[in-house]
């Protein structure tokens, strides 16, 4: 045991030290290092798709259920779709280097900041190996070390993967050490990974809520990742109908399973008669399950086709990553905004509104990540919000708030320039 | 000991309550609190004066130096000062409502981010009184409520300044429950206090390196403030020597019990033979004590009126917050960059140069937060570098490095102007 975290702590030390060379390596050879990746990934898919063979006859073997099993397997059609996505990071700007809020003080000192790599980054991801070179090629990009620590049940893959990836930075001549891979997948090895902040800067968890929860309250660095997001998504009463159920459709049904779908929908009383038994019907055409407040029931309950269910206390504020909604109906906007207020978690939430007042309100009032207007909660995505590529989503305030692109992977320093100046 | 910490929380509560209003008030309102903060500073002076005058007497008679005692002391002009600082923060332009990144995607959602206020700021400070109405008043300006716990042999100022502060804004129209301040100064309660992250966004403790040492390892939030601050000034062969001579003069001497003053003199051996005996000259003038390598030792023994002191391990990395410096004689441009990569803490670091090359090279690869040509790192600070004022310096490279401003005492939301738009 002992023995394994010195290796960590070596890893941890080597990426460190990459990193200090990582922070001012040209774009070109970023570029090129990504685009070797890419190139790899085509050239040695027969030893790739080989090793990842290997996982998934043992998690067959192992019972594994098919949907874990479908994210575990890797195939041409996949590999190519990987490297085309490291070619379309490696065709982003380049975040490092930019700078800004430069000026001239009146004693003559020039002053600005200059973005920098944040140094390394430590991840932890589960079955899907795709993570090893999605990670690596953001954090490389934005010059940035990474230590990597996949799941178990695709470590052949990933040692295939990870190999990869440092032969082929190796060869556009990028330090070597950039890309650390935690072999060793002994549980108790993740806790000394997650205390190590003197090697690592910031972490990144990819995976289900329990795995980034795990990591937010083991980790002596900054995390990272979003945790519990609970979506509300407000029909006001000035509402377009048509655009409500639109919306709402959409934010519910197109992907349930994720942290920006909808979990509660506040209706205002005016505009409930008229417009839930819509979306309600619309809803259950998908089969969602609706949880209903006493007014919404009320409404609702004449069209025997639908999906009811009482709501309880604690369907507020609950994230249900599945095809079900609590739903409310209140009398204001300010009983909106204050539901929104006591049960949201700062992630995404909307307004549907033809209320100039109502939509400025909304805006400035609602303390959230990603804050709509006549939009559906789902945008909420790097790619969607133009980032090009997206690193996570941070429910925080601290550092970057929403989608994180290349670009919030960096810090700054200041820079000046003096002529012989000294502090009167 | 139950009931306390309760009404601890109840305090953090009560901010967090006041910062969702705060987050959307307007500039005026916010400005006209801190010019009612500071003409009450001048109205009630003999109330504040008196308050204080206590203090002063229990710190005499329990045997508080001179010193700590001239800290802990408040008069007509000192107040007078404290105003005028007011309404300098109060005359600044305000972080919150800035608009960036605002543009129309293809789909046609506009899109864009908002500045918003980080939510609730605690803070912890020692023996200033002033403390309580300078982190206030950064706070209330920037859009966040504040949780203060200042040191108990200041409490009847505090709580004469607290109390101010609270009529003050509440005048304004301020949502009342900004400004918190804990009269408990029981020392158990602040691990209470350090623990309360569901109602602190971040911790900003003001003070010496131990305070802010603790509170970095007992605090549950984010923390921003320096902790050790190592500074190096490189000397290269090509500088010019009287603005080595003024530069080191100024980093070391004038005022060399703080963060950024210098620590570690590294020069290049080409120009130490002339150079270095006329920096030692002018420090020797204000008493600085030499810590030196054996080839600074050869080159400066000659002068009997010098401190000299050969170096030892320990000398390099050290912060000496003192009239005492470390000094290397180093043969290259690379071992400088070396040595500050291994013994710089990422805070100010210097050269002294008149070669182009050596200047980017070193503005380049230094990794901290301020990094300086031929200019003294005493600069770093709020005021100096323009920000209007400072709330802290932080030596840490998420969210903000540096000096910080208002600016840096807020987060941002996406806000999303859509038309009914739904995701593909």
């Amino acid at each position: 045991m002992e023995k394994a975290t010195e290796e960590l702590r070596a890893k941890g030390k080597a990426a460190r030290e990459a990193s200090r060379r990582l922070a001012y390596l040209s774009t070109e050879i970023k570029n090129q290092a990504l685009h070797n990746i890419a190139d790899d990934l085509l050239t040695k898919k027969d030893e790739i798709l080989a090793a990842n063979q290997k996982d998934c006859q043992e998690a067959k073997a192992s019972g594994m259920d098919a949907a874990m099993l479908d994210r575990l397997m890797l195939d041409k059609s996949r590999l190519e779709s990987i490297a085309q996505d490291v070619r379309t990071v490696a065709a982003l700007p380049d975040p490092v280097g930019e700078v800004f809020d430069m000026r001239t003080l009146p004693n003559g000192l020039l002053i600005g900041r200059k973005r920098v790599p944040l140094g390394v980054i430590g991840t932890m991801y589960e079955s899907r190996p795709n993570v090893t070179i999605d990670i690596s090629v953001l954090c490389l990009k934005s010059g940035n070390a990474v230590v990597l620590r996949g799941g178990k049940e695709a470590i052949n893959s990933n040692l295939a993967l990870a190999g990869l990836v440092q032969a082929a930075i190796a060869r556009a001549g990028m330090p070597e050490g950039a890309v650390q891979f935690v072999d060793n997948t002994d549980r108790s090895l993740v806790s000394h990974l997650l205390k190590m902040s003197d090697y690592i800067d910031l972490f990144i968890p990819r995976g289900g809520a329990e795995l980034i929860i795990f990591v937010r309250e083991n980790a002596a660095m900054p995390v990272v990742g979003a945790g519990v997001s609970v979506c509300h998504t407000y029909v006001d009463r000035s509402a377009d109908v048509a655009k409500a159920v639109a919306i709402t459709f959409n934010a519910k049904v197109q992907r349930p399973s994720v942290c920006n779908a909808l979990d509660t929908l506040l209706i205002h009383t005016n505009i409930a008669q008229n417009c839930l038994p819509r979306i309600a019907a619309e809803w259950s055409k998908a089969g969602v399950e609706m949880h209903c407040d006493e007014r919404a029931l009320t409404i609702l309950k004449a069209d025997s086709t639908l999906k009811l269910v009482p709501a309880t206390k604690k369907d507020w504020g609950k994230e249900f990553l599945a095809l079900v909604a609590a739903v409310r109906v209140v009398d204001s906007l300010d009983e909106a905004l204050e539901h929104i207020e006591r049960y949201g978690s700062g992630a995404d939430e909307a307004i549907v509104t033809e209320d100039y007042s109502a939509a400025m309100r909304f805006l400035n009032e609602v303390d959230a990540g990603c804050v709509y207007v006549n939009a559906s909660t789902r945008f909420t995505d790097g790619g969607q919000f133009g980032l090009g590529a997206e690193v996570a989503i941070s429910t925080q305030k601290m550092h970057a708030r929403g989608p994180l692109g290349l670009r919030e992977l960096t810090s700054y320093k200041w820079i000046v320039f003096g002529d012989g100046h000294v502090r009167p």
